[in-house]
């Protein structure tokens, strides 16, 4: 048997299952979920827990000054750039058990059968926990990746404070103290490839009956805040012919837009999650309606195109009423390399596990990595596609395929 | 001159203008408009600052149950039914300064021209100011007209809450101790002939340059809460055509039931005020909406004709989202008897007002006074129509035109 096999026939079912639920233990909600958001006295406990089993085992753990937590797998060449995988392990306020929480554990896992396979690869393999990926709390999410990327400096990060004006940079003086043993690294470090394990938080996995997803890329999402302004009146007295109602100028935005984003293929991502509508009172024509947009789609040039008219489109139907359109965020499509796609896909079926290729709905840290090497993404199903919710849920038997074919391609990305 | 041409010259357009004004003082806003809310702390200084105006004046006041206050100028047979006329001090949270108290000071400023003019009727003139006619403290409005009538029974009024819990009979304690030395009166008593003076609250008089309008009617009004309950689902990885989001099908309802209101006549009024979006968080489907309809028509056949489509068009467009219809309060047109229309019309074509007949878009306590008596309304023009906020606006000229009118019926009304 290859190391390969050898690393993925190490992967304990049972193991990765009771440590997926030890960590669920922290924050666990009365429906089942998890509340352990970033930088949270629950995220401590957890992390010094993850310290304690990264001591059994012998392991190294390190701090950087954003946070993230790695735990290392010493290589046969310790000056060799080190594989790396993981996740986060904070959560939405109502998440579930698995988001983020499964791609730590599966990285763990991996480590685990290589001490017990007694498997040394010739680079170091890294599993880290990277902080705040959610942004519940602290907006925006992936502010451990960002950082260790180089993407967004690290003091403005510090910065950011939470709905009860807690500063970032604060609440993570504690977050450090929780691992007092673990080393002090500076922030970011050369990776000679990165692939993180992950639910997939969509449907298509388990309809289409497959336990592994090669995932292909991230799609790009582009973000708007419509307002509408009109003027509040009277619903008993205004006629409707002379009202500047917002929320029908809304409505009327909102139908066009769902009609610019039909897409029989059915890839097209538009969500309306948020309407505001103001004095808001049965008997006033409404005065001001705010909604947000959410558009993504895996084609830059979809993206540019479509996200494009959203603003014209708005405008021609604001009829009487005073209409902006702000773009909040904007983030481009990732293709992952054919390289890191090939090497899930190989290891998944020389494993036996029915596969399929797709693209990522979700954003993830792996977006982050992939702007300084090779990244590449597991998914596996979860129940009905439900994700950040407290019923969120994935089999003992998904868990521990996904963490196989983690454990294939991290020994064989270890071993170039 | 005739006693109604004597009454309406004693009107005293200054005197009425600081009348309001003074009124304006009780709960006034930094943005010019009113926050004098039901058996407030701001109401009841206004009633002891009535009651002193009128003990002034030598008149007497009186208090029923529900805390309606009674300002009552004495007729020749004092036994005879009184004519009656009046509206409320109680205002919205963001008020102006004439919804009802309009009514009220133009009733007082009746009585100082019947004094001044020394005119005797034959019957009593009473000016009520009815409690709680807004209903935004407590709700339903018109508490005290519908109690006066018998509409609905004081105990059940009584034990209304406002949105801090207190109850409307411990805060009417209150506000009954504001006028220790008025004439405590059961509830109810027969009224000859009802009239009330109000601001148009909409825009039809301004804009067709009339003074007055004599009401014809009070438009009726069904109001609905529409609750739509779909799944939440990760806005990045949710096919749309999976999707059950609420907003989505909210949005069509909406759409179809502007379709179904749609009037060239421009008589319908149909409003969509209050729209609220769970859970509202931008990158997720929303997974609940709760809408609220105000429908209203001066036809009971067309309220019931369209209102009852309402609750099908809903059905039938929830796609795999399930939907609730309730209907909250429902209230029959009023008609104005044509001898009160053509009394008002008359008064004013004698005084040389331009005139014109309308129905009333807004309800108000008349509507309750017309079940006991013959009633009708006056209507004077307010600025661009804008009521129910600080910016309500009228001129002392139609203040006065409309108070000269009043004078004008409440003195025929009372020689008969």
């Amino acid at each position: 048997m290859s190391d390969v096999e050898r690393a993925a026939a190490a992967v304990d079912e049972a193991r990765l299952w009771r440590r997926q639920m030890g960590l669920a233990r922290f924050g666990a909600t009365a429906r089942g979920g998890v509340n352990r958001q970033a930088l949270s006295a629950e995220e401590n406990e957890a992390r010094r827990w993850i310290a304690d089993w990264a001591a059994g085992l012998g392991l190294g753990i390190a701090v950087d000054p954003v946070g993230n937590l790695f735990v290392r797998y010493e290589g046969r060449d310790p000056a060799a750039a080190p594989v790396m995988t993981g996740s986060h392990i904070d959560s939405q306020p109502t998440g579930g058990k698995f988001d983020g929480a499964y791609g730590v554990m599966a990285g763990y896992e991996v480590l685990e059968a290589l001490v017990a396979a007694g498997i040394r690869p010739l680079r170091p393999i890294v599993v880290a926990a990277w902080t705040n990926e959610e942004g519940s709390r602290f907006q925006p999410g992936c502010t451990g990746s960002r950082a260790f990327v180089g993407n967004t400096p690290l003091e403005a990060l510090l910065e950011e404070r939470d709905g009860a004006g807690m500063r970032f940079g604060d609440a993570l003086e504690a977050t450090l103290d929780a691992t007092p043993n673990a080393r002090r690294l500076p922030l970011g470090f050369p990776v000679h490839a990165y692939v993180e394990a992950h639910i997939e938080q969509g449907p298509i996995l388990e309809q289409q009956a497959k336990t592994i997803g090669a995932v292909t890329s991230i799609q790009g999402a582009r973000r708007y805040t419509v307002e509408v302004l009109g003027e509040e009146a009277h619903a008993g007295t205004m006629p409707v012919g002379q009202r500047k109602d917002a929320l029908r100028a809304a409505v009327r935005m909102i139908t066009a837009l769902q009609d610019l984003m039909a897409d029989p293929e059915d890839v097209v991502k538009f969500t309306v999650g948020r309407l505001e509508c103001h004095p808001g009172s049965v008997n006033v024509v409404p005065g001001r309606v705010r909604f947000t947009i959410d558009f993504r789609h895996p084609s830059a040039a979809e993206l540019a195109r479509r996200g494009d008219l959203i603003e014209p489109i708005c405008r021609a139907l604001a009829g009487g009423c005073a209409v902006s359109v702000a773009v909040n965020a904007l983030s481009a499509p990732v293709e992952f390399p054919a390289g890191m796609v090939d090497a899930v896909e190989g290891v998944s079926r020389a494993l036996g596990l029915p596969t399929m290729r797709l693209p990522s709905g979700a954003g993830h840290d792996a977006g982050y990595l992939s702007q300084v090497c090779p990244t590449g993404m597991i998914f596996i199903p979860c129940a009905k596609g439900i994700s950040h919710n407290e019923v969120e849920d994935a089999t003992p038997a998904d868990l521990a395929a996904g963490a196989r074919v983690l454990a294939g391609v991290l020994v064989r990305l270890a071993g170039e």
